[in-house]
C-alpha cells in the first residue's frame, strides 16, 4: 500500500508558509524552494502539491480569503440581536484589517492584490471574492437602510462599493504608515455613522484596540 | 576631457523603463538587467546611475509621484475661477488614477505600495508623498467647508484622509477588475457631493471618460 500523505494538511501548511514569506518580504521573488524551506518540507513535497508557483499562490490566496470570510461571519453570528447597521459596522471593521494583529494578513492581501494587477488568474479569484463581499455588504446596507426608514433611501450597491474601497484604502495607508490604526478606525466609523446621520453607532474601539 | 553623459536624462529614461516593466508584470523579480534591456542601455550605464535595485526603485517612485503631483497642480491651475469644492473634486479625480489612460500609472503605484509594505526605505518616500497630498487635500476641504458655511463644520483632516483612502481603494478595485472606471467615478463623486449636501457639483464625466 502506498504511503498515505495528508495532502489537505500539507497544502495548508504550505499556504501558511507563503503567507509568512509574503508578510516578511512580499511575494517578490518568492520561489517554490523558499516556500519548501519555510514550511520545513522537501521541494518534492511542494511540487507534488502544486504544479507551479502560480497554482501555489492561488491556493494561498483562497486560503487567506476564506479565513477572513469566516471571521466576518463569526463576528456577525456572535451578536445575533444587533441591528443591521451595527452588523454592517462590525463587518466593515473586520474586513478592513486595520488592527495590529491583522497586519500580517493585510500585507499578504496587498501582496496578492499587487500580483493580481498583472496576473489574470489571480485577478479572477480576487474578483470572485470581492463579488461575494460586495453582495454581503449590499444586503447589510439594504437591511440597515430599511430599518432607518429615511425619506431618501440610499443606493445599497453604491454604498457597499464605497465601504469596501474605503476599507481597502485605509488598510493600505496603515500598512505604509501614512495612518495609525486609530486614525483609520475613526475615518471608517465616521463614514458609517454619516450614512444614516448617526443612526448607526460605530462599534466601540476604546480600550479594545490592542485586541484587534 | 571625459565624455559628457546626460545623467539626469538617463536616470529618467531608466525610471520610465522601470514603470513599463511594473505595468507589464509588476516589480516581482525585476532585475537591473531587465531594466537595462527595456531602456535599451547597457547594464554598466544602469549601474553608473544607481548603486542597486532599491536606489533605482526609489528614483522611479519619486519620478511617478512628481508626475502625478504636477498633473493635480495643472488641473487646479487650469480653472482658477472654480470654487474650492470643485477644485477638491478635480484634485480627487486626478489623484484616483481611475481612467483607462492612467491604468499603467495605477499599476506602477500599486506595485510600489506593495513593495513599500515590506521595505522601510520605500515606505518612507511614500509616507512623505502622502503627507504632502494629505496637507493639500486638508486645505481644499477646509476652504470648501468655509465657503459652504454649514452650521456644523467638517473635520478637514479626517475628510482628507477619507478621500485619499477612498480614491486609492477605488483605484485598486478598478485595477483588479472588481469595478469599472465609471462605477468608481460614481462612488467618488457621490462621496464628494455628500460632503456638503450636494453643494459641490461632481466634475462632469459623461462623454469625457475615454479621454481620462
Amino acid at each position: 500500500m502506498p504511503k498515505q500523505v495528508d495532502h489537505v494538511g500539507r497544502r495548508r501548511l504550505i499556504a501558511e508558509a507563503v503567507c509568512r514569506l509574503a508578510d516578511e518580504r512580499g511575494l517578490e521573488g518568492v520561489t517554490l524552494r523558499d516556500v519548501a524551506a519555510c514550511a520545513q518540507v522537501s521541494m518534492g513535497a511542494v511540487q507534488r502539491c502544486f504544479r507551479n508557483k502560480e497554482e501555489m499562490l492561488l491556493f494561498a490566496l483562497q486560503y487567506v480569503s476564506e479565513r477572513i470570510a469566516q471571521r466576518v461571519q463569526a463576528r456577525l453570528v456572535r451578536s445575533p440581536a444587533q441591528s443591521a447597521g451595527t452588523a454592517l459596522g462590525h463587518a466593515a471593521n473586520e474586513i478592513s484589517l486595520l488592527g495590529e494583529e491583522h497586519r500580517a494578513e493585510a500585507r499578504v492581501w496587498l501582496a496578492f492584490v499587487a500580483q493580481a494587477a498583472v496576473s489574470k488568474t489571480l485577478a479572477g479569484v480576487l474578483r470572485r471574492n470581492y463579488a461575494a463581499l460586495q453582495q454581503a455588504f449590499t444586503d447589510l446596507v439594504s437591511q440597515a437602510d430599511e430599518a432607518a426608514g429615511c425619506a431618501v433611501p440610499l443606493d445599497p450597491q453604491r454604498e457597499a462599493r464605497a465601504l469596501l474601497a474605503l476599507a481597502d484604502g485605509l488598510t493600505t495607508h496603515v500598512l505604509i504608515g501614512h495612518l495609525t490604526s486609530q486614525e483609520a478606525y475613526t475615518v471608517l466609523d465616521t463614514h458609517l455613522a454619516r450614512l444614516w446621520d448617526q443612526v448607526t453607532p460605530p462599534p466601540p474601539h476604546t480600550g479594545e484596540d490592542s485586541a484587534r
